[in-house]
């Protein structure tokens, strides 16, 4: 790499573009079947009624392509969105964000300080971690397993040794990587441990919405609204090109997370605000949503069948309730880097292996695929998860 | 202001809210007249040509609904548009951005470390100063004047005093606030002192593309694209409610700010970045941007005008070659924050105190007013400033 003549921020020096980065590139041949990626499916994005919608709202009102204050329309339509969640929240305390990554980096931008404490779960969304190295954080890391999400008392040991952190951060529902919905249980505990030990929660929640299972929990924000912080998103359940999502934060925070929002692109493109609020109104989002979790069922169901197909007995996996992704574990042997490796150069299949998203440089997970299932039609799905179980055999 | 449970990152105690904030809150009285904002005007945004271009794109790629890399076809219309500023660069150094704001952020986390030095003029961008404030940087101030800009000499001495910033930020065409274009011995000096004392520039240019008169220099990146970081946006010659805008930077620097941009919003939203590129590829954008700087012309001839009328022999000003203001200096002994009350209150009439824009606490500048002169029709323009006039007359 070239050497700048300027000094670059400390931070930039530990960056070293990773395994999952360089793996990225390779995803753009487009005869790869890729469960790699946490990708909502093309097919379901209702551009029809999109095109509509922008027709109406261009002709009408030009203020739309301006800058303009949080459209409380769409605010609202967040808050009725909220309640099919069992939440009970108001206007005054949605903030409407560039999409839910932009959500969690104003709130580590509100609560970290250069150098600052957090807890981690081992697995966590990579996209997260990213934004927590500039902040060269101490990180303390609690186990986490794909069976019952991470481990409580692991946590519970931390805190009493005087660690305060800046946040703890999960997703409770479909979690990325590891699929699995959080037991009421430990939601009930995690908020009091919050409460007891005075820290706030980063709830992050992209996949609460797409649940394709009966037995469903309310977020961790219904059981504290003080001290979680709820970041949610319309990119899977309408469109990631949108960029448009929403936090429900305490109101009192608003000015400061205000400031934050201002110095990191002023406003949520109005336009695409104007073009859900839109939406909202005139077209059926209720009907679109039961289909869309229709289709990612079917989709989930085939992977499971194919997965049952392939690996019965020589792996293990659940059936998520929620979400983009299935967590497959091999037999420990097993190394998914090296198997990846294999499978892109020989079947020109991808899914990402478990221990990239690792928070230590630890290996834990290497002999584990994320799965992706939304992104792949039925027949898709059943040839790359084939060819998957070829390259093992051939690989091993 | 209610007192969280558990602690905010240490730079939030010292982020009270500005007189700019409470201010702007005024300004969503509709009766007001406002020469406050830096907004271009809602009339002449393409928004016939933008809902012809949607129904195209949403209809034949659905893909533009999904996450996807920056889309080169756009670079290239970016690469095109900048050889009309005398600019040879290539879509390899083109990195899209959610909006100028999100380019100079961006830019501030590669280069600024915690308690960082920089150098600004005293008169900055309020947008980026909120940028630099989690970082609690060590900030040199220079003096800048609406007549020639900053002052090259004091930024000389500070650089001889052993003072390597982490960058110096500017606009150079149509200055915000001071509506200045700088000359062009003082481009090449700046550039040469980057050089010299090994410093990167950030050069914001919303306002470029916005010329009004003959005598154009071409922009700082002109006379070295190594040290110099350049920031670009479509909000000022399309729409601002599109969020889309783009730096010109190494390539080298790619994978850095790529990494920020991820933890950032993931992508520049994706449909956005489909009509602008469609909107180049089939409508006129050239005759557009000519019918726009025509109109803005005329928008600010009437300031002009009407500053003739109001305020000659009792105030300075400039008519400005460039961008969205026109900066006003009444006699020492005025205090625009005072007028400024007394014109909300009795005249409904808002625009920016000048002291407002000031780095440091200094008063400097409390004597002139920031007045915005494209949001506001020739007619309104001169209805605001003769309102402006009588307060002034009332309060002295």
């Amino acid at each position: 790499m070239q050497q700048s003549k300027f000094k670059l921020a400390d931070w930039t020096a530990r960056n070293k573009s990773s395994v999952m980065e360089r793996m990225l590139t390779a995803l753009s041949d487009p005869d790869l079947i890729s469960f790699a990626l946490g990708l909502p499916a093309s097919d379901f994005f209702p551009s029809e009624e999109f095109a509509r919608c922008f027709s109406r709202i261009l002709l009408k009102n030009k203020r739309s392509l301006q800058y303009q204050p949080p459209l409380k329309s769409l605010k609202s339509h967040i808050v009725n969105l909220m309640k099919t969640r069992g939440l009970e929240t108001s206007e005054e305390n949605i903030f409407l964000t560039t999409g839910a990554q932009q959500g969690a980096n104003l709130l580590v931008h509100l609560l970290l300080d250069f150098n600052g404490d957090v807890i981690l779960e081992e697995k966590t969304y990579t996209g997260f971690q990213q934004v927590l190295k500039p902040f060269a954080p101490r990180i303390f890391v609690i186990p986490s397993s794909s069976k019952d999400g991470f481990d409580i008392d692991a946590l519970v040991k931390i805190l009493e040794s005087g660690v305060r952190p800046s946040f703890f951060y999960t997703v409770c529902d479909g979690h990325n990587p590891l699929s699995l919905n959080l037991s009421i249980a430990k939601r009930q505990k995690l908020v009091e441990l919050a409460r007891t030990f005075k820290f706030p929660i980063i709830e992050d929640d992209p996949y609460g919405f797409l649940s394709y299972d009966e037995n469903q929990f309310p977020p961790l924000i219904a059981f504290d609204s003080e001290f979680v912080f709820y970041v949610g998103t319309f990119s899977k359940i309408l469109a990631p090109g949108l960029r448009t999502g929403w936090m429900i934060i305490p109101e009192y925070l608003t000015a400061q997370l205000g400031s934050l929002k201002e110095a990191s692109d002023i406003n949520t493109g109005t336009l695409n605000q104007h073009l859900i609020n839109e939406y909202f109104d005139s077209e059926n989002f209720d009907l679109h949503l039961a289909k869309l979790k229709e289709e990612y069922k079917k989709r989930r169901n085939s992977l499971n069948d194919a997965l049952n197909q392939n690996f019965i007995n020589r792996a293990q996996w659940q059936n998520p309730s929620n979400g983009l992704f299935t967590w497959l574990e091999l037999p420990p042997e097993f190394d998914t880097e090296k198997i990846l490796e294999h499978s892109l150069k020989t079947r020109k299949v991808a899914f990402i292996p478990g221990h990239l998203f690792n928070v230590s440089d630890s290996r834990i997970g290497s002999n584990c695929l994320r799965l992706n299932f939304t992104n792949n039609c039925p027949d898709t799905i059943f040839e790359g998860i084939h060819k998957i179980a070829k390259v093992i055999e051939e690989v091993v």
